[in-house]
């Protein structure tokens, strides 16, 4: 078990780290308000660069007795989840004993989706007594305050889109799919599932170029939302510069994203491209959905 | 008005064309049951290939009085609408009188959804004297009917994910979005927007190659059904052969259509190509959704 008794050990906090630069950006923020972060790295999804800048260790997936051994040995009481988990491959999972035993629990979790699967792998930790806490509560200032960012704001039809994105994602909620959608002038563009928000976007330039796409050039706002009924302690939405350049790319007029859920990597980096780029950069709340 | 009271006049029906092959299998499938087809097509959408072989007149969107009149001059009291019309760009438009009469109603249809688009452009069609009828009611053979087409049965994994499929396409409704779904073992892969189906399933290969996909090859279904509470009048889901190689490439186990509301262009050609993936191909009650 944990030792909680002791408050120098309390200050270590386990990030449990998926892939992309998320982990790194959760760390430093750690770090930022004095507590020490501690990389459990899993193999084939975090990026060495990032982890290695921390104290970290590897482990597979499927090994959830030495995750825990690890977070107790280095006195974490508490550990966050970030980064992107592909749902993986059967053939990427090394079991322990541990996980093992819990087979039987993890494998209903894997028959739902991937907030289930999260759910169940969260609940693990938590009964090997490191308590699973949420990016909100350990680092608040890399999540997306509600707001306009940056120097333009969206229009009366932009405002009609954000709110009928945010009502589609959740008419989703109870599928477990879409954190985004694209709505130009009051037509569904497209509706994230597997592919990702870059290859979304990415999708859209392309049905442009190919005049697929009869909304002007300029009009339509990427919409970013946590999936509703979600655990928001893991697999929050994120974005980046890219995700400006993007939806430069895609002829939108803009960015929307659910207040205090969505992490971002680098926020005056991030402000400064949407105005370049001519695009607004809003965090709405959730209940503007209709 | 149409002069609806003389028998041999009645025999010939307007297919007002858009893009694809769906309008020539249409006017085939009116032929064999002994009426005539008369091609109404639309420029730069209708394929001039399919309809030169058939009675035919080029008409610009927008031309509503045109059309009409050609409807009538080729005694045409009835009309279906088929085959793909990508939201026109304004400058694709030639406006002619009546519908600069018609516009205030026109510009409120282009501020809804394409179904609401498509039931304005319907409904000048019929205040002209023209009787806008179903695909269903001139050629229920090219619809896909309910049962197992082909060798291959769903799996009862299949089955589940084909009722999930319906009920998202179900809960999309109010959006006027998603004709079509991808679900994998529960977790749904991908939904469709403007992209199309083809690109759809083109976009899932790309994602399984990049390893973006565990479930495993030979998983999941392609579901395709009417958007709920759409018009049946127009803008009908399709299938061809093209279908199933995108879905073999894309490693599914097979296709779910509902039944009566798909056309489907080369029956035996289909239900020959899923033999060959080893695909299962089904129609299916709306109702199977869950």
């Amino acid at each position: 078990m944990a030792d909680l008794g002791d408050g120098q050990k309390l200050d270590s906090i386990a990030i449990i780290c998926g892939g992309g630069r998320i982990p790194g950006v959760v760390a430093e923020a750690i770090a930022r308000r004095g507590r020490r972060p501690v990389m459990l790295a899993i193999k084939g999804w975090a990026d060495p660069e990032i982890v290695e800048c921390y104290t970290h260790h590897w482990i597979a997936l499927g090994q959830a007795g030495r995750l825990l051994r690890l977070a107790h040995a280095e006195h974490c009481g508490e550990a966050v989840l970030v980064g992107a988990l592909v749902r993986p491959a059967l053939t990427q999972i090394r079991l322990d004993w541990r996980t093992i035993r819990m087979m039987p629990r993890i494998i209903r979790s894997f028959a739902g989706g991937d907030d289930r699967l999260l759910s169940g792998v969260a609940q693990l930790i938590e009964e090997g007594g490191v308590r699973v806490i949420a990016v909100h509560d350990v680092a608040p200032d890399i999540l997306i305050p509600e707001g306009i960012h940056g120097r333009y704001r969206p229009s009366e039809r932009d405002n009609a889109d954000i709110a009928r994105g945010l009502a589609l994602i959740a008419a989703l909620g109870a599928f477990d799919v879409g954190q985004a959608a694209v709505v130009a002038n009051n037509h569904v563009l497209a509706v994230e599932a597997a592919e990702g928000t870059d290859n979304l976007l990415v999708r859209l330039a392309d049905l442009r170029r190919q005049g697929r796409i009869a909304t002007p050039q300029g009009v339509g706002v990427l919409v970013k939302a946590p999936k509703p009924g979600q655990d928001r302690r893991f697999d929050l939405p994120s974005i980046g510069p890219r995700t400006i350049e993007n939806i430069s790319r895609a002829g939108l007029a803009g960015l929307a994203v659910v207040a205090g859920s969505t992490i971002i990597a680098d926020p005056a980096e991030v402000t400064a491209a949407a105005d370049r780029a001519g695009l607004f950069f809003i965090g709405v709340r959730e209940d503007t959905a209709r």
